[in-house]
């Protein structure tokens, strides 16, 4: 689907799936609201991490559209991803379709970079990409490697990882590299123990993918990192885009190139 | 020594041993001369193997300047080296410490990226690189990926080896892709049999260094396998800086890199 179709039915709430594949050539980001008294440390959380927590956009404190992410209209962060989480104190409470009833005038939204975009670059490039070959969410892990603390927000690293040959790994990081505000480049490559995970084919979330014997398990930052930092700070209340049902956004991943 | 004094003592024939460390910030580059009848395969061959043997400048027949790698004064290809070899057929005839005396009005020369200009922006970046801290020459190895072939030129891909952990690779390759003209990204890394290496401690050229366990060998194209080709394709007459003894150059480090 295209990115008007895409968004027209999102914003009608007839479109309640995963946003992979959807939209191509678009950014679809991580989303995370706070209550204003919780956003000042979870912004400098982000800042300090910003592998992991690549800030694409803040909102002003009650103001629910981002117009960084707009080219005609802005993003309306209470109705713009096809489904979101509530959380109160760190546990899940409920799913909605939008916020528009829930919004306060104390909320702060961060859009954060989603992987989605540096895959996409991949792909155009040539490269495969394991999990989309096998048609599979992608393999992540809980890492040992620490975030830097701000306030309540902290606790590991959770990384995604693809496999590829050492010469695809290369390019697959020089690439990604061009993407800062999309993780980037890989925080580890080679040996998972290294990070404290000891097995490849037990993701803590997402599907298990095929390794090659050639070929090297390569990690990136994700953006569940925050997310998990969020439920351990448990504030009062926090919404989130559901897992996989990312915030769709008008501008293009080519405009995070720093190419 | 800085710049004006190296060129100067060069030019003199008062400086006549390796110029790795000296003139900081300048790029030093390979130099290979060939008649006019050899050379455009070599220029062919260097354009389709752009990794080993990036091309900085080439010459007019006859011209033995090089106004590209100047600013004030252009590179003289027959003084700018503090040492020379001269090979006919194929083997080392002997070596000169300037080579005005055998000119010819067919010489065409070739200026080659070296990887002196990124190994210095990985020590500004602050990482370690191995052989500069152990004071030895980098490690060089004959793989078994093989060059594209031009006329007489080809054989395998000479490459360099430099250990490090997988955060400082990841970091090597990310500054390393930002010059294409100096080698640009590694072309390897990990399991060196994967490339037919068979002992990291059994260098073919220079000079073995420490690797530990948690390090990841990262290996790049080299500039001798520009000089293992022309070798084998044994020309009446060649001739190259000595290696270690390289062409100085008027042009910086930073001019190179793409950002």
């Amino acid at each position: 689907m295209d990115f008007p179709q895409l968004q027209e039915q999102i914003r009608a709430n007839d479109y309640v799936i995963p946003t992979a594949g959807q939209a191509p050539g678009y950014v679809q980001a991580n989303l995370v609201i706070l209550p204003a008294d919780w956003a000042h440390d979870f912004l400098r959380f982000c800042q300090i991490n910003p592998k992991p927590c690549p800030l694409l956009a803040v909102s002003e404190p009650g103001q629910p559209l981002l117009s960084d992410l707009g080219v005609e209209t802005a993003v309306d962060v209470r109705t713009d991803a096809p489904a979101y989480y509530i959380y109160r104190d760190g546990q899940l409470a409920r799913e909605q379709l939008d916020i528009r009833d829930l919004w306060q005038d104390d909320f702060v939204a961060f859009a954060i970079g989603c992987s989605f975009s540096f895959e996409e670059a991949l792909v155009m490039a040539g490269l495969p990409v394991r999990h989309l070959n096998q048609g599979c969410n992608v393999p992540m892990f809980i890492s040992n490697i620490p975030t830097r603390e701000a306030g309540p927000f902290g606790g590991p690293h959770v990384v995604t990882m693809r496999p590829f040959s050492p010469r695809n790994a290369i390019h697959a990081i020089e690439i990604s590299s061009r993407y800062p505000k999309v993780h980037g480049a890989p925080i580890h490559i080679g040996d998972p123990k290294h990070i404290g995970i000891k097995d490849l084919q037990k993701p803590d979330f997402g599907d298990a993918v095929n390794i090659n014997d050639s070929e090297i398990p390569v990690f990136w930052a994700c953006g569940v990192t925050p997310q998990m930092a969020m439920l351990a700070a448990k504030p009062p209340i926090c919404i989130t885009h559901k897992p996989g049902c990312m915030l769709v956004t008008e501008i293009t991943n080519q405009t995070l190139s720093l190419s």
